[in-house]
Formats: C-alpha cells, sequence, structure tokens
C-alpha cells in the first residue's frame, strides 16, 4: 500500500502532502486515508504547524498498533530498544557483551532485557508486533540465519528466531548489523538520498551499501565485507588468511594494540598512565590523549584514519556514493579521526568521485542500531500484513 | 508499457508467454497485444517451435519501426553498427581510430561510416529511430556530454548531440562505453542476472555496475572508475596523480611496455622478434608467444592477471557480485589472462563472496560496445515515446 509505505518512510505527514507527494487526488487520498485508519493502521495526532490556512492533521502509524523491537548484537556490546510504530524509542539498554559466548548466553540476556524494557514502557510480550535483530556477521536474510560468520562461529547456523518464538509471536527479522545502520539512516533520511555508505569501524569494520534508495545485500548476501580490502601487501596477517586487511590494521583491536604498544614502549606518558588506570586502552582514551596534545596518539589516530580512508578511496572509486556515514565505536575517537579519514580519501579518490562527497559520522550515532533493527521490523511487519509492497 | 518492456528485454516471445510473465489474463493480453500491434509497435512474425499444441506467435518489436545505429568510441578504436528494433546487428564496422584527435576529427568518420552502412542495409537517414554512443570517460548522462574526461581532454562538454542532429532526426543518447557494455550483457542475459560487474581493461580499465537489474551510474556519474584503486603503494605514478592505480600497472600500455622490455633487455626472443616483424607489441602478441612457452610473456600476463584480480578482490569483497564479466582489447591475450585473474581473486576475496562468483570474459565479446549502445538508442528511445517506464 503506496500510502502507508509514504507514510513510514516520511515519518508522518498531512494529508494535503501524503496527497501531494503521491500525486492523488485530495478526494482519492481521503478516502484511501480513511480505510487505513478504519483498519487501525493510520492515526491522525496532533496538529502540524499551520502554514497559513486551517492547521492540516498530522498522519502517523497508529500508535496502538503496538511496539516493535530492535536488537543490535555487537561483538562486545548489546543494544536493546522498544520502539512505537514510527520508531520513537520509548526504552533503550546498552552493556557490554561478548558475542563470543554463543546464541545460548547472548540471547538469555537479551531475553531478559527485552522483559524488562517492556514493563518500563507498561508493556507486555503480547504489544510486540515485530522483532529487529542486527549481527555483527554475514546473513542469509530469508532464513534469518547467520552463515559462517568469522567473528562468531558458534552462532552459525543458530536459528534465532525459533529462540525468541517461544516468548514472542511476533515475526522476528534478522539482518547484518551495519545493513541496519544503513536502514536507519535511510529512514531518517527519509530516503531524500538514494546512493551512500555507512561504515561501522569497532571489532570489525562492515559497509552498509544503499543503492537505488534501497539496501543492497549482495549476490550471496555477504556485499559491505570491507574489513578484508588490502590496503597494504606488506601488512599483518588476518584472521581470514590474507595479509594487510585494513581490519586487521585499523579496527578497534588494532587502534588499542598500537595505543598499548605506545605506552610499553615509553612513547607515551598518557597512554602509559591511562593503561595503568584503567587496565586497558580503548578508542576514547586514544582520543582523548590527543587532544590533550600526547604525539603518540595523535600519531596512531592519523595512521588508523590514513589506512580507513585507503580503503574508501577504492570503495569511492567504485561506488561513487553521494555520502559516507561512519559508525562503530571508533568514532569515539573524535573528530581527529573523521579529518584524517576525510584526508586520504580526497588524496586517494578521483576528483570526480569526491566533488560533492560527504564523509561524516552517522547522525542516528549510537542509537543507529536500534533504530536500524527497528525499521526492519516495522516495514517487514506492515509488508507481511500485506500493506506494504 | 510493461508489456513492450517485457518484449524489449526477452527479446520477443509467445503471447501466451507474455501473458504469464506479466500475470496478465490471456483476454488483457491479446487485447494490449492487438493494440500494439495496431499502433505498429510489435509485430508477429514467423513462429516459435511447438510445445505440443498450436504453434505460438513469435511477438517482437516491429522491424519496420526503424533501425538504430550503435556507436562505440574507445580510446584507439571505433565501432559503428547499424542494428533493428530487437538488437540484431544488420551492419558493423571496427577500425583503429584515435580519439586524442578530438571530437571533429572522430565523428566526421562516425558520420562517413554511418552513411555507408546505412546504405549497405538499404536504409536512410530518415529510417534511424536513435542513436547510442559509448564513449570511454565519465560522462552526465542527463545532457550526454563528457565530463572531465582524462583520456580525452578535448571532448569536455563537446555536444555530441548537436553535432549529429545536423544529419539526423532521432535523438541521441551518450553514455560511458563500459556502462553499455553492462547494459549490453543485461539485455543478452534477458535481465536473469541482477548484480553483476563488466570490467573494461584496453587502455583504460573501468568497470561497469548493474545493481537490482539496472546499470547503476553514481551520485556523479562516475560509479565504475575502477582503474584508479590502489594495488602498490609503492607503485609507478599515474597520470592521475596518485601512485601505484591499477591502470597504470595492469592496462593494455603496461601489457606493451614490460614486453617491449624484455623483447629489448634480451630477456624474450619471441618477443623480439615480434617487435622486430611488427614495429610495436599489443596484447595478442603477447598471448601468443606465451602460448609459444615464451617465459618472459607468461610471467607479464601472470603479473598483469594478478594486479587487476588484486583489484577486483576488493571490488568483490564490497558488492558481491554473481558475476564479472572481462572485456576490452587485453581480452586477445587469451584464456591465460583470465586464469591468473581468477586465482588472484579468489586467492584475495572472502570465501562468501566468491563461492558462487563467476569470472568469465564477456558473452558479447567485441561486438559488447555497438550492441550495448543500440540497447540504449533502442530503450530510451521507446521510454522517449511514452511506451516504456
Amino acid at each position: 500500500m503506496q500510502l502507508l509505505e509514504t507514510t513510514f518512510w516520511s515519518a508522518g505527514g498531512s494529508r494535503h502532502g501524503m496527497a501531494e507527494r503521491l500525486g492523488f487526488s485530495k478526494s482519492k487520498a481521503n478516502a484511501l486515508i480513511a480505510g487505513l485508519v478504519a483498519q487501525g493502521l493510520l492515526a491522525e495526532s496532533g496538529l502540524q504547524r499551520s502554514s497559513g490556512g486551517r492547521r492540516p492533521e498530522n498522519l502517523q502509524l497508529n500508535g496502538s498498533l503496538g511496539v516493535v523491537v530492535g536488537i543490535d548484537i555487537g561483538a562486545t556490546s548489546l543494544d536493546v530498544a522498544v520502539l512505537s510504530p514510527d520508531l520513537a524509542v520509548l526504552a533503550h539498554r546498552a552493556e557490554a557483551a561478548d558475542v563470543k559466548r554463543g546464541p545460548g548466553v547472548v540471547l538469555a540476556r537479551v531475553r531478559v532485557l527485552m522483559r524488562e524494557l517492556l514493563a518500563q514502557c507498561g508493556r507486555s510480550a503480547r504489544d510486540v508486533i515485530g522483532i529487529g535483530i542486527g549481527v555483527p556477521g554475514p546473513v542469509n536474510f530469508e532464513i534469518g540465519q547467520l552463515v559462517n560468520p568469522p567473528l562468531m562461529p558458534a552462532w552459525d547456523g543458530f536459528s534465532i528466531r525459533d529462540y525468541l518464538r517461544e516468548d514472542y509471536a511476533a515475526p522476528v527479522f534478522v539482518d547484518n548489523d551495519v545493513n541496519l545502520m544503513a536502514l536507519g539512516e535511510l529512514w531518517r533520511l527519509q530516503r531524500s538520498l538514494t546512493n551512500f555508505l555507512v561504515i561501522k569501524d569497532g571489532t570489525g569494520i562492515g559497509c552498509g551499501i544503499v543503492c537505488h534508495g534501497v539496501v543492497y545485500r549482495g549476490a550471496a548476501g555477504s556485499a559491505g565485507d570491507v574489513g578484508h580490502i588490502c590496503v597494504d601487501q606488506e601488512g599483518p596477517r588476518c584472521h581470514c588468511g590474507n595479509v594487510g586487511c585494513v581490519e586487521v590494521m585499523a579496527a578497534g583491536p588494532a587502534i588499542t594494540r598500537m595505543a598499548v604498544e605506545a605506552a610499553e614502549a615509553g612513547d607515551s606518558d598518557a597512554l602509559a598512565e591511562c593503561l595503568r588506570t584503567h587496565g586497558h586502552i580503548d578508542a576514547q582514551h586514544v582520543g582523548e590523549a590527543s587532544r590533550a596534545g600526547d604525539a603518540a596518539a595523535n600519531d596512531i589516530i592519523q595512521r588508523a584514519g590514513s589506512l580507513i580512508g585507503q580503503m574508501l578511496a577504492s570503495v569511492v572509486n567504485f561506488f561513487n556514493p553521494s555520502h559516507v556515514f561512519i559508525g562503530g565505536g571508533i568514532t569515539r575517537i573524535g573528530p581527529l579521526f573523521l579529518a584524517a579519514v576525510r584526508q586520504s580519501v580526497y588524496q586517494r579518490s578521483l576528483a570526480l568521485s569526491t566533488r560533492h562527497l560527504e564523509i561524516q559520522y552517522t547522525p542516528l550515532g549510537a542509537q543507529g542500531g536500534v533504530i536500524g533493527a527497528g525499521v526492519l521490523a516495522m516495514h517487514e511487519t506492515l509488508k507481511a500484513r500485506g500493506v506494504a509492497p
């Protein structure tokens, strides 16, 4: 149903705006809207700011449809959120996790968090109309299972759907974490951009691709696996078997390794101090040290940013996106990392590919994963009910 | 018009087949077909092989609509063909050319060839219903002009449309050469593949991208500019300003340079003999020398194939295509080059990306450019007449 689809992607709007956007006559739009309101799918809530005449009603997906749950499983983090049908976050919890401990442990915790967050919103399992889950590995989207995930072997072929079916009647949709970040940004942008990339740089490095206005998953569902693009033929060996992969040289663990080396070699007082105080060093610490004037920290950031930029230069030459959004744990380094990435891309890519290219941190930030998961859940649920294409 | 579009892409078919493909009832399909036949757009010609019952009629685009002209301008070659509305090549001429001599010289020759080939088919300028042109540089598709083409600066902003308008009333469509090769393969495949790449390796290296079943041109029309992906941080400087671009290390001129060096250094009797006899060495000579057992020629092929494969590995990890088709002058080396490319890609890409990946030479071969240009001309002409979407 085109009108519902448009309402979903445009995050609501006036009757008049909808009709205009779809090229419908006022009377046709009114009839369709009346039908969807009668079915309980759309609701007219609140008033939009007036543009002069009578205040138009604001159409939205009907809040009383229920809620969706968005789950973002990272390699070392877990985010769960309850969202309204128009993707407002009603409750959200983020905590550390270890995906290597396997689906039993991680999903048991997901179950607990879902119950707590639903209770917090005064909702029950029966109110959940769709569940979206992002996982940090390649997914067969049709069957909702991970396929040979390098970071999480215990999850290979495990049915997340069956597991959650014990508590929830709602349909469960599983996708790669960075595909969901891309879907979330597409929704945030109200589909105003049609060709862009979302890079997640955390424990691993992945890329979500939006092409012709929809998320592109590739012939075998593994599109966007940019972490294993080679950036140094003489580089260190990666767990994938090849050498010089950007992931082994510039993802979170590489930043930590370089920082610990600098601390232990006596190259950086700030990083040594950090290691003593916290027992570890992460991207945020390196960013703080750099901002405090630490040269070694600054050097690490430049090196990592330059390598990410080198990989992105290849990808930008090939794909010519309008925007590249960068998210994931590494963004906690701060603006210096982004500057290093930009410099490297602009230096290595062709002028025509970068003339109008924007490189930014993901506007949805740390909530991008759960919002994307919510968008997937809501959109697929509308589709499953036969009301979205 | 969906039915006409389907007839175009499926290169004809039976009434029954069309109805089935489109999910139309027999009577609806018959009514639509009758309308299109009356408008002179479709014709029922010949008989398909029977599958048992009454022989179904074979629907095609009406041959009496006229002809299209496909023009493929390479850096050092020129191909012109006259094609029927269903893209059968009625006449074709291929010859050497030098795009650097500028649009005046090259297009004057195009004009002569068009006149000769049309006469050869017993057609005149008035029979031409569309003209498609592929050029070896970035194109602004909407205005049909080259934008900062590195190989052909004299063409920057030149209006090919206006030039041909003096002789032809038919609309003129201009696109990048390798985008047209991709469009040609999409047509040959009857759109049965939706995500694949076409690499042209000749004087330069470019890539045509088919994503979600349509040619993808990128945010600024420069998608597929893979020639300047870096494959060696210590490599030679490219005309683009960067170092180690795959184009400067593995395109036709690099093969020639390596072969001449081997001949002059006394490393290869076969290549030295070839240089004496022909005064130059090209990809085909290197292939022949290698097949005759020349180690230096073999080494050159391995080196170039490995570098192309290294670039492709990055692209395959990112895009996860089902097929990569390789065309252009370098294919004249023969099967050894393809084997070297494959080996390099399978070694460097992730298993999930290559498990079902096919790497082949372009099935349309040397005619791919003019057929692609013909597909563009015919499809855009149908669109311009308001009968295709």
